[in-house]
């Protein structure tokens, strides 16, 4: 009810604060006899964890996950797998100095009011950290679909726009930079620029795009748990998300029908997939493909005007090891809500017909 | 489960196909003692119905919503409120070319394979015509939240793109002009287009901007029901949708931390609000603005390559009577939608303290 | 949400006061491809509709089911199942007499003190007529699972018990006695004593067992979904149910576990069956069977002291067309709602594991 | 969906077997602002721990909770509340005898065909070791609805029943007592007896009584969402119950509409409250009372004729440290289960009307 579960079948619900002393959640509805590779869950873990770079934050976290049930002999057993991951970084006393200051941008204002009460270490409930959690479920549900494949990667940072369209792009390049870029080149530019951003104690947006290929025909059940609907919901309930849009998006809406509709080949595949590989709110079987808007960092190292919870205006200066842009390390969260979403379309389909 | 409810507390279930005898659909949770200005409600389903202007499909259909219960004397008694609309128009034979076949970017292929079985005619559930329903709900939705104001508009047709803010606009504009737009010049462009569109014997796409103004702060449930998340999903889920952004959007992700920002004024709202009204997924009482993406409906007057069930290669030939672009008739929709969410979270949010 | 909706797969969601304009509900989640057996429908509606022989309510309803959506040429299409049944005897001027005065032992009180509105007329939400959709949702429920053989059949009224184990009787007799009691002499008494209870202007209480067979091993889920208590919710949802127990139950308290424990056979079914065919929460195989307690009906035909909703006392003259015992028509309810809660878990089963 | 939670708004989540690291939970929808008492949460976990008398399981656990998130400063923020329990006394080794063994009347059997794995160590997920979570979350509810006071106790052991009403009982009685049994002889009677059934190797079934008072009027969700269908849900999902009945129960089967119907007094109480505080589904104001059937346990220190999984006869010997009698250790558990349906039907009805 109170918004800290996703999904309807294949469920993830989480608990936990950026610094209290874990964070964690339980995934209801998988299977049993899922053989689970766990050096798979930690290497997406790895991916999304602090520190890994030197344009990302640098905070050291070592974000291992601890399962507590639901695995039994290394495979799922489809009773609750409850995990948690220790928060070993902890360190409340860097946020003493926010703990009645509204920062700009920032969910400070919104929690307070809402909830009367605001746990201010580290953005509480609201910090990105919580993302940690739907890794692991990711990484179980990716193992559970593992037919589909689930591929994001950078696709814009700040100005610099990667134009090539993703059947150009190599996909083996995405880990060999620390952008995330699936472009060699690109990536270069966009790590210079993320580098230049930070020297200056600012932050920048950037745009990921994601794939899902190799997808069954028939998941999504419309009309209002719509593929595409569900999936632009996981992405906007990520920190920092400003937008999603799949298959032709907003570019889409300057089309005529006739230029935007797809053509069908004898095998039921489309020429054109301007559809995104959903039709009806349900995979066609062609790629679903998709773009997500994340806005800068709000946590910048510059000082800023804001206030305090009692309407004083105040001058905040920035503080702590922040991202200065938040894509790269968003990529493999990106991937995990994706593959929450599709593995629960999997299971649901199962039962759309007899 | 299977797709067809909306919402949590104020929950709309719906069911029907575009040529069986009724659509319908059950509104659970609302609360008992609202009075029901059943003109109110009348006029949004005459902003959705066909055949209002000469730029929307000239069918006829009469849209009228007969209440089965849940209403007393006026009143909304706390029980479920059953409501079904007839369909008077339904003409199944004008379909019955199209038995076979699968009609390019329409939902044919998909419905037919996930679920081995398909209504054929008229799109049967995957007909826009199923959005009549949330429009009854959607009516009921702002009568509940009567403070709260939903606004919804045409922003492009096409290639033409309403530059202007929607601070700088008319409001009282939009029911002046068959397109919907908020520019009474702009307006007068986008119809001309749509006709010349229409006289191709072609659609085109568009944009709708939604805004909600005088919004209490502390809407939304945080993490994975965040405000901009459900109302993203909520938009996604209308028919021909592609893309929803709010706030800065995908040209946020250009702007630096210290651009984006929105400082706070010491009554708690803010200088620019680039944030859309939301904050870590709640409310924080500033105006929350978005844009919506549609494709161009996928029925053209043209003949087009396909193929039927059997793989078959077919020459279709457009038949029927289709809008040539459908942000007009879905202007009432989105805000239909944006207040079944709005209403929902304005209860769930009740909840929230002590 | 508001408490209209049963189901998780297979999900029911029902509408409709007992004198309004109809009755209704939807069917969600119901897999696409089963042929509908209209006759069997009807026939279930016609089991629990009123004015069926002289011992039940006399009012002459006709529970015609018209279906709206959701079947294509005979079959389900997996969309949404939407129906109606008209109240076509609806006689509001019946209650006026009761507009302010609350009846002992209706929901009267508590329907006014909840919503702080109430249609009086008939019980409006309260009434049993809401049943009728169950029943409904039920005989659809049945045909998807064929191979499950649902039963009930009133084994006590008042005083008078069956004292055989349901494995002792013929349950061709049920549809062969007015009362449904499985034991022709027991029926006679029954029919006897209800219409002795009916000439004092009284009613009575009773007791319906149900059997559920053929059941597979592997339906409910644990923990809080168990079968039975699933199975003890739905029953307690019945109007006037104040019991349910299944297997041992309450007998079952006074033996010692070397008593109660039931052996296996070499095939993993049970000697004994205490367990009732569930085993921490989940079948087994052998045979579901359960009792549930219905108190007598509260309208009686005799004056009883009340008061009104401003606390005036008040002697109010029992009046209408009511059941002497509810349990001959509850007895189809009873196997509905067994049967929606079955179809429900046989689904979810095919989902736990790979 | 697969099962592990419970409630609607005020949703507790459950994780964890007997024999794994830790058991635990989530809270969501508490709402914020309610300052715990942290010695209560530990008060009512001692009560349900094992080891506390000679007559329960001489298992020694310390049922520890640590709560990981939700709260700050000793109050709820609003946020999930997650939490661990280690198990502090697994001993796998324990349980490795009944590796491929189906004990009669436990769990092994259908978790293994539902499932095909199952973590046999101790019962795993089917171990009542789990209720400790709902005690957790029980202490919580009663907390958070603090005015309505939630009792049970031990009503019958075996053949042992108290006979008085328990508005005769003395409350403060049932922590005196290890049965915790409301009246002082027939305590001692009760104990005695347990212990004899201990010393045959047996176990004896029994049944509790739930009391709960100063309930506000309109409690409940109809027409599914019965507060009475939720109560008996709650009730059945405990681990060994075979029933539950309310107000007049079974015994009220046998009345006459003219004698079970309650009078009304002016203030809108009843006189005789056969309807156990319910009416329609709603709470009246008047007390909720329930009796719930518990079967004797099923592991005994006799030996046993059984099956392994192939089908093989197998003799068993009783090993371990079990229960001769659950219900002593179940009121806790059963007090919780009622808290939790209590404190989420409260928070529902906030909004009933406006």
């Amino acid at each position: 009810m109170a918004g800290n579960s996703f999904g309807t079948i294949f469920k993830l619900t989480t608990f936990g604060e950026s610094h209290g002393e874990a964070i964690g959640g339980i995934i209801d509805g998988c299977p049993a006899g899922l053989l689970l590779d766990m050096n798979a869950i930690n290497a997406e873990m790895n991916r999304r964890k602090p520190g890994q770079s030197s344009i990302v934050t640098q905070r050291k976290e070592e974000d291992n996950v601890k399962f507590l049930s639901g695995i039994f002999e290394g495979m799922t057993t489809g009773t609750p797998i409850g995990f948690i991951i220790e928060n070993t970084n902890q360190k409340p006393a860097d946020y003493s100095h926010i703990k009645n200051i509204y920062r700009p941008s920032h969910a400070d204002f919104t929690y307070d009011k809402k909830y009367g009460i605001r746990d201010y270490r580290g953005g509480g409930r609201s910090s990105a950290r919580e993302t940690a959690c739907r890794v692991v479920a990711g990484a179980i549900a990716k193992q559970l679909i593992a037919d589909i494949k689930i591929t994001a990667y950078v696709s814009s940072v700040g100005p610099l726009k990667l134009q090539k369209h993703y059947s150009e792009l190599d996909f083996s390049q995405i880990e060999e930079n620390p952008v995330r870029c699936a472009d060699k080149e690109m990536a270069l530019k966009m790590e210079a620029f993320i580098k230049e951003i930070r020297n200056e104690g600012d932050t920048i947006g950037g745009v990921i795009t994601g794939v899902i290929q190799n997808v069954p025909v028939g998941l999504g059940e419309p009309v209002f748990e719509k593929l595409h609907a569900q999936l632009g919901k996981a992405m906007l309930s990520i920190n920092a998300v400003k937008g999603f849009e799949f298959g032709s998006g907003f570019a889409g809406t300057s089309l005529k029908g006739s230029e935007h509709n797809d053509g069908f080949k004898t095998d039921g595949s489309t020429t054109t997939n301007n559809s995104g590989g959903v039709q009806g709110g349900i995979s066609n079987g062609d790629d679903i493909y998709f773009n997500i808007a994340f806005k800068p960092v709000a946590t910048i190292m510059k000082s800023q005007k804001t206030i305090d919870n009692e309407g004083n205006k105040i001058e905040m200066q920035g503080k702590g090891r922040h991202d200065p842009c938040v894509v790269p390390r968003a990529v493999p969260i990106v991937e995990a809500m994706a593959a929450l979403v599709m593995a629960d379309f999997w299971l649901q389909n199962k039962l759309s017909k007899l």
